[in-house]
C-alpha cells in the first residue's frame, strides 16, 4: 500500500503546493443504479482528496456545524492543509441532483447555499505564494476575490458551470481575463461562447482571456487547446458508471496534481497531465462520492495511464 | 497536381486491388445548409471513388438506365474497374434522407430499390482473387453471396445499418461469422449487441465472428478493437459540416485503401489506416456528395494525417 507522500513520478524535488478554492458540500445523489444521502462532496473537497495523491494541497472553503469532523481528518491525513477551511455556525452547503440513464449532465433538484451564502474566501498568508491554483466551481466574484489575494502563480486554472454562465456572465468574463486555463465541458463551452462549432467556441473563449482551454467530453475523453497545438485523449474504457458527481473536479485534480509534481507547465507536461486527469476521473465515476479515489493506490493510477497511452500509440 | 496512381505511402510494390460490393445510387439530400437532388451516391460508389486514391478498385454493383454515364467515366479514369458494374433496364436505386441540426444519423424519408430489387452480385472471374474485400451496406444475404464467390482474401471488412440489424438479424449474423472486421457506428453496435455499454457491445459483436470491430463516433473520432489492443483516434477538427452522406463508406475506403497500399494487416498498419479513414471521411463531410473527395490532392490527405497524428502525440 502506498502513501500520499510517495511520488507518482519521482522528480528531483518535492512537489510544489496547489491552492484550491471551492465548495465543500453534503450531497444527495440519485442515479439509475442507486441513491445516496449526505454524501461528502463539493468541488474543493473532490479536488483536494484527489490532488493530494500528487502534491501538497492548500484548501480554502467553508463548512457548517453539521459537517463530519472525521472527513476533515481524512483530508488532513492525506496532506491537505485545512488552514483555510472555515467552520461557521449553520448548515453546510447542500446539493441534490439526479442523473439520467446515460449518466450525462446532472439535473439539479435543489441547492441550499446555507453557510456558503455569506462565504468570502480568505486566503491564509501561508497560501498566498502557491504556484499552482485551481478555482473550483463557485460564484465568479469569489473566484476573482481569490486572485486579488494571491501572489503571482505559475498557472491558474478555473472551472465554472451553466448556472454562472447564464446568471453571472459579466462577473465570469472578468475572471476569465485573469486565468490561464479554463476547464469546462462541451455544452458549457457552447453556452459561454454562443458558438455551435466546438472549435469556434474554443477560439471565442480564448479571446476572452485564458490562453488554454480544456474541453471535457465525458465518455469521449478530453481535449487540450494550447497555443502550441491541440491534444486529444480518449476516456478510460469503462463498462459501468456508478456516479459522475465530482468527476470534473477529480479530472482537474489529476491534471493540476501532475503539473505540480512535474514542476513545469510546458505543452508536453500538460499532455501527460491530461492523461492523469482522465484516469483520476475514471476512478471517480466508478464509485459513489469519493469511495474509489480515497482507496486508490499509485499502481492503479499508473496502470490506467499506461493503458490510455497505449490506446493512442501508433507503435 | 497529383494523379490517382501516385502512391500515398510509397511501398516496395504496387498496391493490391480492393474488391467492393455495394450500392450505386442517386440521392436526394436535405441538410440544414441546403438540399440537393440526384446526387450520385451509394456505398460502392463512395468507397470506390475514395479508395482509388490508394489502390486499384474492383467494383461490383448495379445501375439503371438513368444513371449518368459521365460519372462512370470519372470512376474508370481513377482506376476503378467497372467490369462488375451491371447496367440493367429500369431506374437506379434512390435514397432520400434528411439531416438535423446536429448532422447526426440521417432520417430516411424514402428508399426506392428499383434495379436493386432483383440484384444479385456476380463477381467477375478477374475479381475473385482480390486480397482486400469491402462489403458495403446492402442486404446481408447479398454480402454472403459475395463471400461464396471469392477466393481466400487477406481481409474482409463489412458495413451494415440499423435497417438490416432490425429486419434481417439472422441473415446478418450468418455474414458476421465469415468476416474479419465490422465497421459500424456506436448506435448500431448497441442495437446489434443489445448491450448498453460500448465495450460490452464490442465484446458481444466479436463473439458473433469478426475478430476486429471499428466503432465510428462521428465528431468524436473512431475506435479500433483488435485482438492486440484498442486504438482510439480523434476526428479531424472541422468547423463546418456540409453533408455527412457517404462519410462511413469514405472512412472505410481510406482505411482499406491504406491497408491495400501497405500490403499487410498488422495492428500498427491498421492504426495508420484508421487515421487515413478518418481523414478521408473529414473531406467527405465538407462537401455535398463526392465534391471534395473527387478533387482531392495527396498532399491534402497527408497534411491532415500529420495533423491528426500530432493531436495524439505525447511528444
Amino acid at each position: 500500500m502506498s502513501t500520499p507522500s510517495e511520488p507518482i513520478h519521482p522528480g528531483s524535488q518535492p512537489a510544489e503546493p496547489i491552492l484550491v478554492v471551492g465548495s465543500v458540500a453534503l450531497d444527495d445523489i440519485e442515479t439509475p443504479v442507486g441513491s445516496h444521502h449526505d454524501v461528502v462532496g463539493g468541488s474543493a473537497n473532490y479536488f483536494g482528496a484527489a490532488a493530494s495523491l500528487f502534491a501538497p494541497v492548500q484548501l480554502v472553503a467553508v463548512v457548517g456545524e453539521d459537517f463530519p469532523e472525521g472527513h476533515l481528518n481524512v483530508l488532513a491525513s492525506r496532506g491537505v492543509d485545512l488552514a483555510g477551511l472555515e467552520r461557521v455556525p449553520g448548515r453546510t452547503f447542500r446539493w441534490r441532483g439526479r442523473y439520467g440513464a446515460d449518466f450525462g449532465d446532472a439535473e439539479t433538484l435543489e441547492t441550499q447555499l446555507n453557510v456558503f451564502e455569506h462565504f468570502e474566501p480568505k486566503i491564509p498568508a501561508a497560501f498566498r505564494a502557491a504556484p499552482w491554483v485551481f478555482l473550483g466551481n463557485i460564484h465568479p466574484d469569489l473566484q476573482r476575490g481569490v486572485l486579488e489575494q494571491i501572489e503571482r502563480p505559475r498557472l491558474v486554472a478555473a472551472d465554472t458551470m451553466n448556472f454562472w454562465i447564464n446568471q453571472e456572465r459579466r462577473a465570469l468574463r472578468r475572471v476569465l481575463s485573469h486565468i490561464d486555463l479554463l476547464v469546462i465541458n462541451s455544452t458549457e463551452a457552447r453556452l459561454l461562447s454562443e458558438e455551435e462549432s466546438l472549435y469556434d467556441a474554443v477560439d471565442a473563449i480564448r479571446a476572452m482571456g485564458p490562453e488554454m482551454v480544456i474541453i471535457k467530453k465525458g465518455a469521449h475523453g478530453a481535449m487540450l487547446f494550447h497555443p502550441e497545438g491541440t491534444f486529444c485523449a480518449p476516456a478510460v474504457p469503462l463498462r459501468r458508471v456508478v456516479d459522475p458527481t465530482g468527476a470534473g473536479d477529480t479530472f482537474a485534480a489529476g491534471f493540476m496534481g501532475y503539473v505540480a509534481r512535474a514542476g513545469n507547465r510546458d505543452f508536453a507536461t500538460l499532455k501527460h497531465a491530461m492523461l492523469h486527469g482522465i484516469v483520476m476521473a475514471s476512478f471517480a465515476v466508478e464509485g459513489f462520492g469519493q469511495d474509489q479515489v480515497l482507496g486508490l493506490h499509485r499502481r492503479q493510477i499508473d496502470a490506467r495511464v499506461a493503458h490510455l497511452t497505449q490506446m493512442i500509440s501508433l507503435g
